[in-house]
């Protein structure tokens, strides 16, 4: 039986075993659901050892266990490392899924239940795809370490303090990572740049206590209002970030990959329907896709101060808050731009309040030369599995794992991506599409397979 | 015994009868308060009786009783109606107490205890003023009713509905009330003005659901970046209300206004205590004392939107909130500010969010011609009380009730407060000065006795 017809004949089992492991709520934020973690870390190690990888370990960590395997019995060949999680999102709000989180349901060829996308779906995609090699081949035609974690959901403290301790070990020539998403319906993506992430919050201080407005109010500053006035300064009429120095180190796009990311088969209206707002705005001069893929942000995501309750309190609030963030893009800095940012706006702020301002996290931006070998290798398989090229997408999103070890290990990451971009991951009624997932096993069979030439 | 030995002679006796009624916890806004509701109207009513009231009622309400009484044996003399209010604030965060806020304690010459200002001390100076004229005259020199209602910290409902249904009852020349405060420490006070209050609530959405903040950011409206710019348009850098109209139809401020107002033994370094803001703004050509009580604002009161917890959350909400208000002078017209304010705002915003805009609550501003007889002959009875000149404050809160009596029985309304700024209404250790609580009990006295020349 060959790599296709072995593929093709163990459809029903690889679907009822993902199944299986869908059903363990392997929720990682949830106390209660530990056994169900250790359940999952098991049946992933088990998983492996019976597809045929002989070194399979268990880690225990100060949170959640990783699962280790590898097969380094290719000589001369290159060495792969795959990256996934096992851990999910809670399942609440219960009531809005159709069918029940953790039983695993088929409607319409998709299938719905917490996992199925984000990753549990994904990594079985590459478990079952080894399999098939190891019972073709009787052995893996490249080297191939697995690293599966179970605290992605919850900050991956584990797993990078894991990866800090076995630089070695973890040495590859490659990383591939499933858990990401394909642009569009029959559309297989490799994605190849995500937008870096600075994370912030300031709060600012006016009076010492709340004040009552009516006693108070015309001759004291309001920290609400401030704040207010401070945000409207940090974009330009062109929805430009009005941050000196902000745009200064930005890697210009080249003719081609702007005419290649406009060319993608990419719908305004599904976008615009996903999004569902009144009208819409952004940088002057780029297109929605430049926007979202390679241009940086400066975002509120959360404001608060004063009274939020039922009705009238009639208070001038001693302190507001914001938190914001800046999505960043090759060769912006995280850690300059946090300075800029922090200079200017103590810069625009009147004397009337104290400001005290937190970089919460850094993030770097990441893109990959879709040009180099590996990217044509996936390309090849992915139109092996699906019958359709595929395409080079980029993110708007970050995936600190990806930045992380690309500056660890300085070696090509490839993303290839079988969610949807409506596919729910985080929300109710999560699913992978069932064509997705047989046609992914294929396609990551062969990309394993032909990464023996490289 | 004439009316000042009257007094001097029953100082204990008062004293300890305050201490009676302060015990009550007649917290209104508190089911579980109920019956001590009753038994304060009670104690009211019975103490009225005592007083020499003849007729007395307790009038039961859809929610805490009323307590009416008068005494209208004085034909061809003024009618005053006195007002003021039984029930209180609740006693929380009771640990900041340093004595029990339902045990009154002596301290330094003040009385601590929930009430002592707001307003239970101040309803019985009153009492204690009209007891010793009953009691040293036989009767009233002038015809008077006396209103305490047990709803005033949670709205004063049933209070407006028994005025609209006893209008003929309650007539009066004048109405006096005390439940403010006097300007500073030694300086008896007659308010004359207090400015109006609009409030509002807005919401504006712009997706139609939360978003992730990487995979939509830049291409899509931040309803909270909307909000900022949008109130960031409200004022111009002079701290002017940047709204068409909104000065239109001020009343100006006579010279001779203006100058007796700056001044007022007022101090602008207990204010800035007072504050504690790093620096003060307020709007240009106007004195502090004139901001706070002669000039309207517009200030924003509450804000929230996105994600306030801990740490990162990278979202882009669909939805971002205000509450604000206006304070509103003399002659502003509470509906056409509330019409040009809602007016401008949806001018000013763009069509990539909805707006929800609700108009809480309107209140007409409210001014006195301290100049009339009755304020005069307040004056000199402030000064029989106290020793020393009373003078004419204007406040920059709102009192609804005074504004709705005003504009239901076009009567002069004296407010007459013995509380001090810092003397904790509605916060711990509340507390009224000994020398205001006596002082008060004979200005009073002879204010009703002096009435009876007007």
């Amino acid at each position: 039986m060959n790599l296709a017809e072995y593929i093709f004949a163990h459809r029903d089992q690889h679907l009822n075993e993902l199944c299986d492991f869908l059903r363990i709520p392997s929720i990682s934020a949830k106390t209660e659901h530990k056994p169900d973690i250790e359940r999952a870390a098991q049946w992933v190690a088990s998983n492996l050892r019976s597809a045929g990888f002989q070194t399979v370990e268990i880690v225990p960590t100060a949170l959640h266990p990783l699962v280790y395997a590898e097969s380094l019995h290719a000589p001369g060949k290159p060495t792969i490392l795959f990256y996934g999680h096992y851990d999910v999102q809670p399942a609440e709000p219960l009531d809005l899924w159709t069918s029940p989180a953790f039983e695993p349901t088929v409607r319409d060829g998709r299938l719905f239940g917490r996992g199925t996308a984000d990753d549990k779906g994904q990594v079985h995609i590459h478990l079952k795809a080894l399999e098939s090699l190891f019972k073709t081949h009787g052995k893996l035609p490249i080297n191939v370490k697995v690293l599966i974690e179970g605290e992605e959901e919850v900050g991956s403290v584990s797993l990078w303090e894991y990866v800090q301790k076995n630089k070695a070990r973890l040495q590859a020539d490659a990383l591939v990572v499933s858990d990401t998403s394909m642009l569009a319906p029959g559309v297989p993506s490799i994605t190849y740049g995500l937008r870096g992430l600075n994370y912030y919050q300031i709060e600012l201080t006016g009076p010492e206590r709340d004040l009552h407005s009516g006693v108070y109010g015309g001759a004291v500053p309001n920290p609400i209002t401030i704040l207010c006035e401070l945000f409207a300064k940090l974009h330009d009429k062109d929805f430009r970030v009005a941050i000196p120095g902000f745009y200064k180190d930005i890697a210009k796009l080249s003719k081609a990959e702007r005419k290649s990311l406009n060319a993608l088969p990419w719908k305004e209206k599904d976008f615009r329907k996903a999004v569902g707002a009144p009208a819409y705005c952004g940088e002057k001069g780029f297109s929605i896709v430049e926007r979202l893929w390679t241009r940086p942000t400066l975002e509120l995501n959360g404001i608060w101060g004063g009274y939020q309750g039922e009705g009238a309190k009639t208070v001038i609030a001693s302190k507001a808050f914001a938190k914001f963030s800046t999505r960043l893009v090759p060769n912006q800095n995280p850690d300059k731009i946090a300075r800029l940012v922090e200079k200017h706006i103590r810069k625009l702020l009147p004397k009337s309040v104290k400001m005290k301002f937190e970089t919460l996290s850094t993030g770097k931006p990441w893109v990959a030369p879709f040009h180099a070998p590996i990217f044509q290798i996936a390309q090849a398989a992915l139109q092996k599995g699906f019958g359709k090229k595929a395409v080079f997408i980029r993110e708007g999103g970050s995936i600190p794992f990806v930045t992380q070890m690309h500056d660890t290990f300085k070696v090509p990451c490839v993303l290839i991506g079988f969610g949807l971009p409506d596919e729910n991951a985080h929300a109710p009624d999560e699913h992978i599409a069932l064509d997705n997932y047989f046609n992914g096993i294929r396609a990551i069979a062969h990309f394993y397979e032909d990464l023996a030439s490289l």
